[in-house]
């Protein structure tokens, strides 16, 4: 039986929750034993939970959620760039600016997953889903870089990518605020669809999901 | 007991569903008779149904719901305007420019719906929610305006207002579309919360829910 | 030949400039005398100071102009509503909620120019622009309430309305934004051909600028 | 004196005009000799125009120009990935899914230009501008990426990079569109204050552009 490894985050810029973890918390799936991990939004560190997890439970296939507020629907993320450009401070006042996440590490890496499948999933099962061209600048995109750089320098037989979520209903509702949301419900659906498709998918689908600009 | 009249609109636009029949379908009150109507997106005839549903069953409060495609969250309209101006056809085909709904009638009316706790009520229970201070001027005014006058005109003890809300997530999945969008099912829930908040609350919150523009 | 009386708008909500009177400010029109007159961001004293402009001056035509921020286009507004609800307080520092702005008062008046035939005259001058059905509920709507009301109860023979305007590119560059704008200097010439579209038009055009919501 | 070719590309997606190619038409720099290509919106072939001109006329600095409707400012690009996936058909029919741009080329180029520094200068200049992470997927991303292939390949001492600009006023206008837009002639003064910041700036600033996703 495979062994999946999905990561969320820790709130950050003042917010007390966390929609990433609030819906790997709900995930469930079947035919696979099923692994969480809370990440420090913190730069480094982050990387560093992330391999001592991965060291410690031998995942097969490993996800890291993080949010993406504003963005409408859940976005499975397509390439991550040796770059980190915090706009904020992360969790532990640390922003670099303009710095390589691995110095020497290659300009980029393209998810490990099967993402228009995972995206074609989702949709199926009722849950708003698009592929994304960027995970941004801050911890996300640096995770996802790590994990990739994990995969091709130590762990080639290991598959990982990463996945943003829109902020949850929850979260929005008790902001007061008018923005798009998913029920962490829904997003913790949309995950595990996501997953099983991993796991039963290794060629990804040939259709376009690719976007003007 | 009190009777609610609870209705939504037929699919438009070329949708193959509309999430505010979708949701109203599925609304479960406690305390009241909940009485359900389909209203066809046609002009005159709509608000034709509506008060024949009315006669037939003589509810104390009717809330009528409609889509707007594109919205965030959950929106309570405050004020229908006297003015049809369609950009689409109707379902049978017609697109009145720049006609009054009512020959005579006022420029507007305002809801006779707490809307301001409502809104509180749904962001209690987790479902985003904003009061909207235009109704538009297809169908959705065009029902809400009618709703008002009958009101005004020839039943003064009813209340009765609008409610917007925003694509299915399930519709959007479907479409493969990248736009805000909440579950039928969440949809549905914070209906259910805000006809119970109705129900029970005369005076409206003196909270402001007041928008810049 | 005629007068016509050009309102803006002082900074407010702690912005440096108010796109609404730089570019009324620039605004030349030919063939009319141009009076601009600023108004203070505050409820009631904003009406009282465009009635003494008019009794002062005694225009034909009176367009009120105010920022909306995060609007595309120029949006000349079709209706005013009989409310005051502030989300911000206003430059006094007042916060009005739910108050009516005249008391027994007609909950809404159309507005008096031929906005859609204004709008296919800046956008025939490439300026976008489109109709808006609401002005909002703060210092804005409430002008355009008081202005229209004073031509229903005392000046029958005077036209008058409101245009919401973006905010400047200028504003938008110096605050570092990722947001929509138009320079000044484009305002002022859209701002220019709706008063000259105004003067020359007593019947509006009979085309759609409905909205669904 | 420096050489410098600005490039913009031919209408697509059934736009009658690309506001790209409008504004580099327009740009004027001082202290540099100028010259400006069309290219075609066609997979590979833009690249081999590209080339040419790069051949024909030697250029120091190379700043591709490209549409992206919706964006709010211009937005000098940071990253292009080695990836052609087509939402829509080129201007030749051509839709490439999920190929890269250069057989065993880098997953991804960081910019050559100092896009930080040429933003600030854009905003001070009073243009709306911020920096971009994703060029998309299409022939904007293609060129790009290309360009930057060319200088790492068979032209280390030339520099360059990619700007995206957002729809122009005068398609919006003529369009009776609601969406962000610019006037030409501001997205051509902006383009001119980035050429010259290019010119004079050997190091980009080192301040955060970054994005949270």
């Amino acid at each position: 039986m495979s062994t999946v490894l999905l990561t969320g985050f820790e709130p950050f810029a003042g917010d007390d929750a966390n929609p990433s973890w609030d819906a790997v918390s709900l995930v469930e799936v079947s035919g696979a034993e099923l692994v969480t991990q809370l990440l420090p939004c913190v730069f480094d560190e982050s990387i560093a939970v992330l391999r001592q997890a991965v060291v410690a439970h031998r995942p097969d296939l490993v996800i890291a959620v993080g949010l993406a507020g504003g963005r409408d629907v859940i976005t499975p993320e397509r390439v991550a760039i040796n770059l980190n450009d915090a706009r904020i401070p992360d969790n532990s006042g640390r922003s670099p600016v303009d710095e390589p996440i691995v110095d020497g590490g290659p300009a980029a890496y393209f998810t490990g997953l099967p993402i228009k499948a995972g995206v074609a999933a989702m949709r199926a099962a009722g849950v708003p889903a698009a592929v994304s061209h960027t995970a941004g600048t801050f911890v996300c995109n640096h995770v996802f870089y790590g994990l990739m750089h994990l995969i091709a320098t130590e762990r080639p037989g290991m598959r990982g990518g990463f996945v943003h979520v829109p902020y949850s209903a929850e979260m929005t509702a008790a902001a007061g605020a008018s923005r798009p949301s998913l029920p962490v419900e829904t997003i913790a659906a949309g995950l595990a669809v996501f997953v099983e498709t991993c796991l039963k998918t290794s060629d990804d689908l040939r259709v376009s999901a690719g976007t003007l600009h």
